[in-house]
């Protein structure tokens, strides 16, 4: 069987139960970041990992300092949906042997400035020549008060489902300039009981299946209510992807106080109901295209 | 400027003073490992990301198991260097999609092979396509107390300069299946005062001159001490890079009691004094050839 005959879930899935369980691991994969003792300390410490890859993730002719910075942000968007704070990341960069010194530079100059925009220390970096595309990784460890954390699992039935801004057509620019929904998360969490979350990476179609399953539960969607980007059809803000936006299950019971408050906190980003998680494990809406999916071919 | 111009150490000297510092930081780049504060926790946090690269730092042939092993270790050695403990794994992949799901699966085999003998949990993975080589990043939180980390820079002139193991030749097999020196590492700084210690991945001829300028010291070698690997020149044993034993500074006083020590704890393993760090910064051993660095050809 070949890679691109699995999805992504499917090959960690097969591959990832036979790593050996450990008393100091609370979430290892499955969620948006591992959730992990340190020594005795209070918080949890958050570690995630992630890359962009050349003529994958952007295209060769990309501003490096835009994929410097959207490899930053990518694996930081993970910390706000577990409503973490990012603290220390590390580089790891494969390239080729021939490219020029400034796209390096250039690089690291978007990846120092998403950094930067949200006090997070470079704390290493590896680099090796490849054959091939270009290789950025981006490992980044952070805290997350106990009290705190959302999982993906926490989610109740009849729980109103929220996202935050506008999805679909995120590849026409935003792919490469947004900024992770961290201080969102946290606001969030310091006044409402989130029962679970995740960060819309891979589309609504891939990651409200991915949250409703961890929850062990089903979900209908109101098609209309979901907040399109401006020219999307309600399929692109199903399927396109990398909208970087947060999607959270809240009891019904807040709904109006949080609609009231987040108008008031962030004028600007709008906060949407677009349906709500249900007892049963079957989704109602049943033409749900999925998002994107690494190692399987977009519909 | 390519990058093939520049040695890896001047490219990141180059790109990361750009980085913000930071109170948490207490070494960033520039030590095997960062070391970091993790809110009020008493032990210090260890981070660091490693890589191997397809046609690099593997043949394609070479049997997954064992580039699974190499992968993880490489990352372990760099906290026997600190004198810190492994604790949680991340794995970045980059691979083809037209690979075989057992190409996969043997190298995870052999990632959590190695993660177990050191007890280190794999608490996450992120799989990417990718057009060409393939790309294994392995990221690695862990920690060491406070009395117990040793940097490169602690090095004093007049210290003995002791190597474990034999150098040369790895490149024959044991780059593939050595046991990084965790163990002989925590023993060490449980019983003496290790003032400087790294591990010799680039080679000896590239590291020991590390270590000595980040202690701002120079140093002499007894070319004629040097533990050869069976069939190895001392040019080789300089050179070929690849060891993953470590080299240390400790004061001559300690010398006698630790060689004697040594031997009764470890008496499979050699420890050899290769020679001394001096108080000038120059090199008394004048034909030093230069171990592996990734973007210059080896001399």
């Amino acid at each position: 069987m070949r890679l691109s005959e699995l999805g992504e879930d499917n090959l960690l899935a097969k591959i990832l139960p036979h790593s050996q369980p450990n008393a100091r691991v609370i979430t290892g994969v499955g969620d948006d970041c591992a959730v992990v003792r340190f020594g005795a300390a209070k918080d949890l410490l958050l570690l995630k990992t992630d890359c962009v890859v050349g003529n994958i993730h952007f295209a060769q002719d990309t501003d490096a300092r835009a994929v410097g910075w959207k490899a930053m942000m990518r694996t930081l968007s993970d910390f706000a949906a577990m409503s973490g704070i990012p603290e220390f990341a590390l580089v790891t960069l494969a390239i080729e042997r021939k490219r020029k010194l400034s796209w390096v530079e250039k690089l690291y100059h978007g990846l120092n400035r998403a950094a930067a925009r949200f006090q997070v220390a470079i704390v290493g970096g590896e680099t090796s020549d490849t054959r091939g595309s270009t290789v950025v990784g981006i490992s980044a460890a952070g805290y997350v008060e106990r009290d705190r954390c959302v999982w993906r699992t926490g989610g109740n039935a009849n729980d109103d489902l929220f996202v935050t801004g506008r999805l679909g057509g995120s590849i026409r620019s935003r792919h490469l300039k947004f900024i992770p929904r961290i201080d969102e998360a946290r606001w969030l969490t310091s006044h409402f009981r989130i029962h679970a979350m995740i960060d819309l990476s891979d589309g609504l179609g891939t990651d409200l299946p991915r949250l409703a399953r961890a929850s062990k539960l089903g979900f209908v969607i109101e098609q209309n209510a979901l907040p399109l980007s401006p020219g999307c059809s309600p399929e692109q803000a199903i399927s396109d992807g990398e909208d970087y936006e947060l999607l959270f299950a809240v009891s019904p019971r807040n709904r109006e106080s949080l609609k009231r408050s987040w108008a008031g906190k962030f004028p600007k980003i709008p906060l949407t109901r677009i349906g709500q998680l249900t007892a049963k494990r079957e989704i109602r809406k049943a033409k749900f295209p999925s998002g994107y999916v690494h190692f399987r071919q977009r519909r």
